[in-house]
């Protein structure tokens, strides 16, 4: 019998763990494992040499390449941009391979399930932390509550990448643990929830001021903000009485209100160029979004503008990001969130000695017979290193683990999924658990 | 020698004046007024019978119709939706007719250019009020400036389409004078503007609140909000050496503020629907945008969240518009501006015997040798009475002036052209003036 041949897509930071984690089960099972990437060297770096593992140039967009690596795997994993996913996706439909993604399922993802199914293939996505542990940990609770006879009346999620506390040195208590780009532009557009039976709707420019407080464990508090659709988890996890149903993002108390300097601004903007960028200063730049006035220094002018003091929490935080300096920007015609993100990179960089925080939360709410109970499940994970960061390793394993136990058999779902099934999170929140991505729960009785 | 014809396609309010006009023209110079539209009916209630005048069924889309009824015009004009412009355009080039439209040059309209002007054809737009007496207005006196040898420094511009001050009877001091969902969607996206050299930006969430007031003539204050970019009309008027350059919409005192509710609870935005609008009442959907709070009034609760007085003025306005009522929309899955359209389309209607008002003006400052000289050049214009509105006179009656100084041999310009040279503004802007378009101008020195 041949070897079976799991294929590694992108060797980016978040490949780091998954790989390992495959090459040391390779050995068992008796598979190999290839790593492709644009870079035949970048795939070189994350097989290290290993007797079970492979690397080989990769690019979706040449089709012979594609068609060679991927004609020869069992199961694919790509971690590469989320755009890429169609291309790769077709493929392994056309080929007959399974498909493994930590991405959001796209309509173009969706549009292959039956094709998928009619092969007995599977597409399985959202199998990273957010989405991934995010579905897999919920739904294991949500399935108790249901198997017990409660009935859910609100749930509650909030996620965050953070930097550990005992890295944590900066006055926003915030590091880029994932893509700065995503950071600066998160929350835009209008984001949705349920409370009490009601829809609640928050444009753009209010959602950092409507951030609610959590204590998660004995990491202390954070405080949260509404991701854009929480609705559309009524019926992605079943949940059809639901009267509150909230996600949310978390940061530490105090970086939404001095973040929300930016968005009122209008310096998190993506939508236009500025086109003298390059001779700017972040100064001038500043500038740029205060009305005019004469003879005002600019850290008055600001503070003015948006009613807030010049001693404040939120000003102090806006200056030592150096927004005020007379330093060149550089960047030719950029748009305010791409020179945003250009001044915060090299002061939210985690230093080489940093580790950092994954954070996951979830209170649910719920009746059984004549009680209410109250139960919050709450994950901390610390990064090992900057190779394996938290982010990276919630991202990369539970990838990893899914692809064991499609290969063991142990999945045997087809067509486009995501981890809701408790096929699928069972073993996967189990394996986690040992490698110390474990969720704490307490259970209270709720007094009306 | 066969009659010049001229084709009016499309029969709305704005075409009503400019029928009336050139009807009244075409007896003298023995021409031809076909008024074309989808509904046959509705262009003869413009022809009403007149000897001169022709109504025909049109349909841009069908292109038989099209052809035949372009194919026997000598000039165009086209008071159709600017998106079907281009359709015309085309064939106006194709079949060597020259066009006039009251809207913004395209993308597409710009592309015709070289063709046209290879057949000798003139495709004429933003001939209206705003696009259109604004151009003409303003280079009338930016080159006589320039004639004198000034070199301009500042030029602020601004239009209001308003209630005439006697019939201004609602606490907004406005009513609907042009399409509603323009006005309720005005100031989306970022605006840009030059101040002192410098580029200025202000995103949509603080355009109501950075207003100017303006004094004109003797019809009192406005406040003047920016438009989306001033900076385009540098290269457009040939403003080469300008530090300040600046356009804005007129509203009486006051409305900014209380419209500003409206932007910052979220509720101007189009896009994305409310999926219950139908059954929801107005005061559910404000409640959709305001945070939950246990127990506290409706009213209470927005004035805290905004941070406004309940008895302030804003307030007042708010309230006055029906936001707090609890009747039902009964809009299927509407967007919020459409809901909020709604709203407003009964209160804010010009009643049967309301006038309307076009207020214009213009603030130059130009270097002359040793003298610095302020020129501000105003127009006040009223409407006759609902079907005469100023709004539809002063977009309808350019674009028909401009037909006539065509067909007359006045304007030889061809190409894809705006109304920014001396051979078109100077016959229109004295034509409008005897009609009662007249633009009153004061000159003063200023002192530094």
């Amino acid at each position: 019998m041949e070897k079976k041949n799991i294929l590694i897509l992108g060797a980016g930071l978040s490949s780091s763990s998954l790989v390992e984690y495959l090459l040391h089960a390779a050995e068992p099972h008796g598979w190999l494992v290839t790593v492709g990437d644009l870079s035949r060297e970048a795939a070189e770096q994350k097989v290290k040499g290993h007797a079970a593992g492979r690397a080989v140039a990769f690019d979706a967009d040449r089709a012979e390449l594609r068609d060679a690596a991927i004609g020869a795997a069992d199961v694919v994993i790509s971690m590469l941009p989320a755009r890429m996913h169609p291309t790769v996706a077709e493929c392994c439909v056309r080929l007959g391979k399974h498909m493994i993604t930590a991405s959001y399922v796209s309509d173009e993802m969706r549009a292959l399930d039956g094709a998928a199914r009619g092969k007995g293939l599977l597409l399985l996505n959202e199998m990273g932390v957010d989405p991934g542990i995010d579905h897999m940990s919920a739904m294991r609770v949500i399935d108790r509550i249901k198997a017990a006879g409660g009935k859910l009346s609100s749930f509650e999620s909030s996620t965050g990448g953070l930097v550990a506390p005992e890295h944590d040195d900066n006055p926003w208590n915030y590091k880029f643990t994932w893509h700065p780009s995503n950071v600066v532009t998160a929350g835009q557009g209008v984001s949705r929830f349920l409370h009490n039976g009601r829809i609640k709707y928050i444009p753009y420019h209010k959602i950092f001021r409507r951030t609610e407080l959590v204590e998660v464990l004995d990491v202390g508090a954070f405080e949260v903000y509404a991701n854009r659709d929480s609705l559309k988890y009524k019926e992605i996890y079943g949940l059809d009485d639901i009267q509150t149903l909230f996600r949310g993002t978390m940061r530490r108390p105090g970086y939404s209100k001095a973040w929300d300097v930016f968005v009122q601004l209008g310096m998190t903007e993506q939508t236009y160029v500025l086109e003298d960028s390059e001779q700017m200063t972040y100064r001038d730049f500043l500038n740029s979004y205060l009305p005019y006035a004469k003879n005002v220094p600019l850290e008055t002018k600001l503070a003015g503008y948006l009613g807030i003091d010049e001693e404040s929490d939120e000003m102090q935080k806006i200056k030592w990001c150096g927004i005020f300096e007379a330093k060149r920007i550089g960047l030719p015609r950029a748009t305010p969130a791409r020179i945003l993100q250009n001044l915060l990179e090299p002061k939210w960089q985690l230093g080489p000695q940093d580790l950092d925080m994954i954070v996951m939360q979830h209170v649910f709410k719920a009746e059984f017979d004549d009680v209410r109970r109250q139960i919050t499940s709450s994950l901390v994970f610390k990064g090992r290193d900057t190779t394996h960061t938290a982010m990276a390793m919630t991202v990369g394993i539970p990838v990893a683990i899914a692809a064991k136990l499609l290969l063991t058999g142990r999945i045997r779902a087809t067509g486009v999924q995501i981890p809701i099934t408790r096929e699928i999170y069972e073993p996967v929140l189990a394996e986690l658990a040992d490698l110390g991505v474990r969720f704490v729960e307490r259970e209270t009785v709720v007094e009306d």
